[in-house]
């Protein structure tokens, strides 16, 4: 991923997330991710996703609370960037996670949970972030998809409750925030994401949130384009049956 | 600000940025900010502000970070709220600083600057956030409005710019995030803010963001509630030509 002099405008972009087109933007971007790269090793796609994480919250730290769940550490990353090259939906828990998701360098559809359930949600109690997620996943949304949460930790645990009881993403991104519910949820996240070999990433910690979710789901897409265009293989075994390597879950 | 019981739904509304109107919801977003008291103080208009960054990033960190520029700490509060009762524009730098806004409790109309300027930003190879806001300027938006800006540091960089050149929002949210020129960005607001009157909200540091931006500009929104219900006071001389108190400004 080394920048380097003479590249095109192209080959910035992938670099900024939220559409670096011009001269200054794609300095600041490509200055941004160099300045990364100095606090996050770069050896592998494991590595891409806590370069991303620092680069969205502007926290060095962050890339100790990032946790893969699958095979082996890359594996959530491949299974998602494979998602994202057969063009499957990419679906976040509220419009601030959607609105930061890049337009740019795939074709999957984007769609937002919230606004879907409300009747469910009225009849039961529960927030409207969950029942969102509860009727997209009652009409075969989440099958196959990115599913993204970055803000609300019920969004989170009704996932996993789905996961529970038979949808299968490709991938997981979740990172809701908060004082009630977020680290709990994330933590539920990772187990039925292990019991049921579903590809996760999430943070440990109360922080995250939606910047962070649409800069993972973002890097997913960039890895994608590096994929597409040559720049790293995604070819490999099933991550989610293959044998766990000693000391790369996290977790 | 104390929560008890017996209290409407109506009441807990404004504890929650996205929409808790949900019995879990509210649960969730009552509880989430009895946490938070716990961590910040609860008695001025400033520490309204203090807890809604905790609250929106999940770090109790957030509340030493937050900066005020004006009169005396929560005169850009007063400020903020105040423009709000006068459904002033709420103006963003990006899409999803917009979606992060909420929709209820004040008639603002909401618009982003992104997507404007996009011939400025060709021909000068500037960013587009920047071009976008020297674009609204011209058209002379951002006086006396909400102007936020959670993403772009060149959007505050340009921002601060227009202050320079004369333009009087009603008060600056600015929480740009990343490691080039976000810390700086911010800074040059704080300057301006004070050589010019303007008053500002702002963090220290190389946090910040999106859901930040969103979640401070919503407590403004929640202030101005609180006022609208007698709840509080906004009254007071001209913040903007009052003598800084002493110890207030710890920008």
């Amino acid at each position: 991923m080394t920048t380097e002099d003479g590249e095109t405008a192209e080959t910035f972009e992938e670099y900024a997330d939220l559409g670096a087109t011009t001269g200054d933007a794609m300095e600041i971007a490509e200055t941004s991710m160099d300045r990364v790269r100095e606090l996050v090793p770069d050896e592998t796609l494991g590595d891409r996703v806590r370069q991303k994480a620092v680069h969205a919250t502007g926290d060095p730290e962050f890339q100790h609370l990032v946790r893969f769940s699958g095979a082996d550490e890359s594996a959530a990353v491949r299974a998602g960037a494979r998602a994202v090259l057969d063009e499957r939906p990419i679906v976040t828990d509220i419009t601030m996670v959607k609105a930061g998701v890049t337009g740019r360098g795939h074709g999957c559809p984007v769609r937002k949970a919230i606004g879907n359930g409300s009747e469910l949600a009225e009849r039961t109690g529960m927030t409207r972030t969950a029942a969102s997620v509860l009727e997209l996943d009652r009409r075969g949304v989440y099958d196959d998809a990115v599913a993204v949460v970055g803000n609300a930790p019920t969004a989170a645990l009704a996932l996993a409750d789905c996961v529970e009881d038979g949808t299968r993403p490709a991938v997981v991104v979740a990172t809701p925030v908060g004082f009630v519910k977020a680290a709990k949820s994330r933590q539920r996240v990772r187990e039925v994401a292990r019991e049921y070999g579903v590809p996760a990433i999430t943070t440990v910690g109360r922080r995250g949130g939606s910047g962070l979710a649409a800069g993972l789901t973002n890097e997913l897409v960039h890895v994608a384009s590096d994929a597409r265009d040559g720049e790293l293989s995604l070819t490999r075994a099933d991550d989610r049956t293959a044998p766990r390597e000693e000391g790369t879950d996290r977790s």
